[in-house]
Order: structure tokens, then sequence, then C-alpha cells
């Protein structure tokens, strides 16, 4: 918002749900179904949010449902200052490395930070406890985060698995694990129709 | 998804959630605030979810957050078969006509129906209680989808109202009555920011 944008206790949301915009500017490696193009991070975040909808009986342990879908609208908004770093890039080394780790926490603080308090500390606990993926909301909501662009991928053909040259062991251990944890039933359906793809 | 995915119990939910991956392919006439694009269903779904998040305290009546957001993710689900309809497009007479209920019904009836029951009809439900704008959440859920055109207009100077010629009275009357009724005081505060653009 520019200068001439009225003050008042509307503006700090505004300003945040503005700030927030640029995550549609922010793209992933996974490509759309149809393979017209990469998805952004904004539309990414929609559409866990429908797989939580729909995968929401299928979850491993008792979830708080709308909880879990909050943490998947706010999960990647840290990537408006860092980016998406795929998963399977660099051979696997760079996600979640501490550098990725740092950069992310210096992000939430400043974008959950154009937020009045509460508020911003709120939403802000909601992504840190994703991010540490310890509670079964979180736990379910990131597997369903490693699932999408699995799924994307078998529905386009492969997808990246070929352009980062993925094993089906490297998909196992660097996303299947997760998946496991939070949503068992998916990650065995998902796991029989990927592996077509890694066949030699 | 082609004919050599597995079929079982996850298929139909995976087919639903492939076929929605095209509402990211259905552009909308708002901009994105950085100008450099349209937005498209998609991520503005997304959008509107963090709105609620957001503004839930300021709804104006006691509304389920929860429900809400269902909502917002869910209700431009039909605009994979009738794309967007700009609300001030063919001079406001288009949005919401005879002919494109119609259509998102049959939309409606296609797109949930990929799913199994009673999911199906569930999810078609929440569709069917924000369209017909009665409940509070509803209500709220509305608003929100009112306003983040207005804000993007506003966070890039202006944006669509001059594309389509729209005057003050036009958007009170065309988003204002409805902003107002779900969120009065974001009505109030985006009624002041948005003036601006509109004086001769
Ligand atoms: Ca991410």
């Amino acid at each position: 918002l520019d200068g001439r944008a009225p003050q008042g206790e509307f503006a700090s949301y505004l300003a945040f749900l503005a700030e927030a915009d640029r995550l549609k500017s922010v793209l992933r490696a996974s490509f759309l179904c149809d393979l017209s193009r990469r998805e952004n991070s904004a539309e990414h975040s929609w559409h866990l949010a429908l797989y939580a909808l729909v995968m929401a009986p299928h979850s491993g342990s008792q979830v708080d449902i709308g909880r879990v879908i909050r943490m998947l609208i706010l999960h990647d908004l840290v990537e408006i200052d860092t980016g998406d770093v795929p998963i399977h890039a660099a051979n696997g080394q760079t996600h979640h490395g501490a550098a990725q780790m740092a950069a992310e926490m210096a992000a939430a603080e400043r974008i959950f930070g154009l937020l009045p308090q509460p508020l911003g500390a709120e939403l802000r606990a909601l992504w840190t406890e994703f991010e540490a993926n310890e509670t079964a909301d979180a736990v379910f909501a990131k597997s369903l985060d490693r699932a999408q662009p699995v799924m994307q991928n078998i529905a386009s053909g492969g997808g990246t698995w070929a352009e980062y040259q993925v094993t089906y062991e490297q998909l196992v251990e660097r996303v299947g694990v997760r998946i496991e944890r939070g949503a068992p039933m998916l990650w065995s359906w998902l796991s029989a129709s990927a592996q077509i793809y890694f066949r030699r």
C-alpha cells in the first residue's frame, strides 16, 4: 500500500494481506497436472487445504481438521522471503538445511510481525507447530504437503522425478516416510501409483 | 489420471483433486498487487482463506470461522467449467444472471459428483450455502470474496476499476452492500481507502 492509504485499525491487517499476495509469485518445482507451467506456492497452499478437506478421514491419528487447514494456509508464507527449496534439489541436501531454517525463522518474524498482537503471535505459533512436525495436526498437514507433489507428478506422467533424477528409494526416504506417518493409507495408494514411473 | 493409475478407495479422491488442479488455470479480472499479471481463482481462494483468518474478529455476526474457510476454499471450483464472470463486466449485468447460475449448478453437480458419498454431497452443500448467501457464515464468506478485489485494486493503484469504467456508486451497489453486510468495519475502511481512485 502506498502512502495514500488511510491508517486505522485495518491498515496493518491489509498490509499483511497485500504482502501475502507476493506468495502468488513464488514458483515451485512441481508442474500443474496439465504440464502447462510450474505451480506457485499460493495455489499450492489452496490445493493442500482442499486435500485436507477430502483426506480428513484418512489421517493416521485423530486431528482437528480446522487447525490442519489453518496450518496449510500459512505454511509457505515464509517463502515470500526465502523462495521454495525443492525437496529433490541438490540431491536432497538443501531442503531443511540449517541455512534454510534460519532464513525461514527470520522471514516468519518479519511477515507475521506485520500483524498486531496477539494475532501475529498466534499465526506464527501455528507455522512453528507445522515446522516442528510433532503434534498430530502438524504431522497430518506435513503428510499432505509431501503427498500433493507426488500426486502432481503421477497426474503429469512423472513430472519432476526425471528432471531431478530421483530414484524410488529416494522418494520413499524423502517424502514417503513422512506421508506414511501422517496418512498411512494415502501413502500405500500413492506408492503403488508412483512405482510405475521408476521402473527401469 | 490416465488408465495406468491403480483403482481403489483413493482413486476417486485423487481424481477430484487432480480435476481441482484446473482452477489454477482459471483467470480472474483482478491483478496481483504488483500488477505483474491477473490472478487465478485457486490462488484467489487461498488469499480469501487468509483473509478469513485475519478478519474473523470483524465479522458482523458470530461465525464459525472453520466453516467460513471451508466455503472459501470450495467456492470457486465451479469456475473450472464456467470460468470467472467479472463482477463489473457487461456493465454489471452478466454476474449472477440466470444463465450463469444454471451453468454453475451443472458444474457443481459434475465436480462434486467426482467424490464418493456422503463427502461429495457435504462439500456441495457448503457451496450451495455460500451461493445462497443467507447464513451468517455465508454472508461473511461472501463479504470477503467481494472485499479482496477491492483491496487488490487499492494496492495496485486502481486496478480494474478504470478498465471497466466503474463509478464509485456502482462499486457501492455491486460490492459495498455485500461487504458491509458481512463485515461492516472492513467496508468502512475500504470505502474510505477506495474513494481516492474515483475522484474526478
Ligand atoms: Ca514449501
